[in-house]
């Protein structure tokens, strides 16, 4: 079995698993930079986002490129974290016609209009407009509300057709999403 | 736009996305402290909890706000993690409402009693008194098993409405949750 | 209450938390190699996986602890990230009645046959042997992406059933993981 590495993944020692479970080292040589004992720097950004629709999708892959860019981190990784209880992250392809087929399963598996303990806003102590959006909670537990990415020679280390979505699943509302970078910068090398 | 920044957000760089996609940096000023190239520091603690019941949820955010103040921790980041194969994570509001609701969505989309080839306890290498729990390991994949956040300042980033969230999905049981704190602490700013 | 703690996580400060939500420290004997401030080393590997199924599923905890091991981190964690969009993760018992039952309910709660906007290859910017794959990228929603995992004394500190499941969802096909050790190393100790 031959290892296909990308220019991107260059530096890193593969393993090979076949579909038995056994592994072999593909290549024994070490990625001395990405080894090396280094200090670590944090840079933390928050991500405001204005939603406008009640079920909502944002590709927010170019911000994290930028705060890498912007923090040097050259090893490392990125932490995206969401900051609502009816907001969510996953990591997939940001195709039109998929988002629509994930709005329409999620819409399906938990109906808005199902009844809800949650949404019975005169028995709990809570102001009178609170929203009727149990579905929108249980949809966020669905999916992720946190991802960790690992950052390979200065790159967001993820697959040619995945991206870092952000979900609005109970908009229109005003947002943020934690944007976490961690790890060695240029000038460690 | 205007960017709405809390207190305990006030150091962040914060970029603004609209819902056409195009973000701008809405505060250039960098956080110096957060920045700063530091050494860090890592501290890992065992949660021990003691369920009573079958399905059951525990707020464990206060377990770990605590530990960051024990460790120092200024900025970095919180991970959790589930240390069984029927217990799981989720970061949401602790409402008992929507709890009761999140249990009945669970218990119809998984249904203990359907079969399943797990519950034929007799056709597997294990001992007989192993209970029948396909359901609990299934509900448990549905959500997360480890969740990664920030820490600004000295204080968890996450949402006013949210919390960390452990589940029992299979008690009563003595279980143990992972609390790891890494950063920088006070005395490196 | 008597704390349980495994020689694993003897150094661990641990916490009891009763089912009424209140929590002591039941040991203050801080570990002091933990807690130290040092420096720290990040390792990052592609591990490569050749699928030969539809849906399936390889235990992929045997390559990260080799990976801990030839890294050489003693405190510290591994984050494991996919990077296809699908492919998924998820930390469960490696059993293999357990796996079939997971793979029908994936079945019968996202059914390949639906309909899917995704699935009119014809209406998409896409070449015309694109998969009908729709089905794939809701499950791996459903899923994990990437998960954190801490390292602690050298080894990885998970439960005695976990293991890190690494899911094919649209094979066969050649695939890559990420896996990142981040930490300590024993010379820092």
């Amino acid at each position: 079995m031959i290892a296909m590495k990308s220019v991107l993944m260059q530096s890193l020692w593969d393993f090979v698993i076949n579909s038995s479970g056994r592994s072999t080292p593909a290549d024994t040589e070490r990625n001395r930079a990405t080894d090396a004992i280094t200090e670590m720097k944090i840079v933390t950004r928050l991500l405001d986002i204005q939603s406008n629709e009640q079920l909502q999708y944002f590709d927010v892959t170019p911000q994290v490129r930028a705060i890498i860019e912007e923090a040097g981190i050259v090893d490392g990784f990125a932490i995206v974290s969401s900051r609502h209880t009816t907001t969510a992250l996953f990591v997939n392809e940001y195709e039109q016609r998929l988002l629509q087929d994930i709005k329409g399963f999620l819409q399906r598996t938990v109906p808005a209009d199902s009844a809800y303990l949650h949404n019975d806003i005169h028995l709990r102590d809570c102001p009178p407009e609170e929203p009727e959006n149990a579905h929108s909670h249980i949809m966020a537990m669905l999916m992720s509300s946190s991802e960790a990415i690992p950052v390979v020679d200065g790159a967001l280390s993820i697959g040619q057709w995945q991206s870092l979505i952000f979900v609005e699943l109970d908009g229109p509302r005003r947002r943020s999403l934690n944007i976490q970078l961690i790890g060695n910068t240029a000038k460690n090398q």
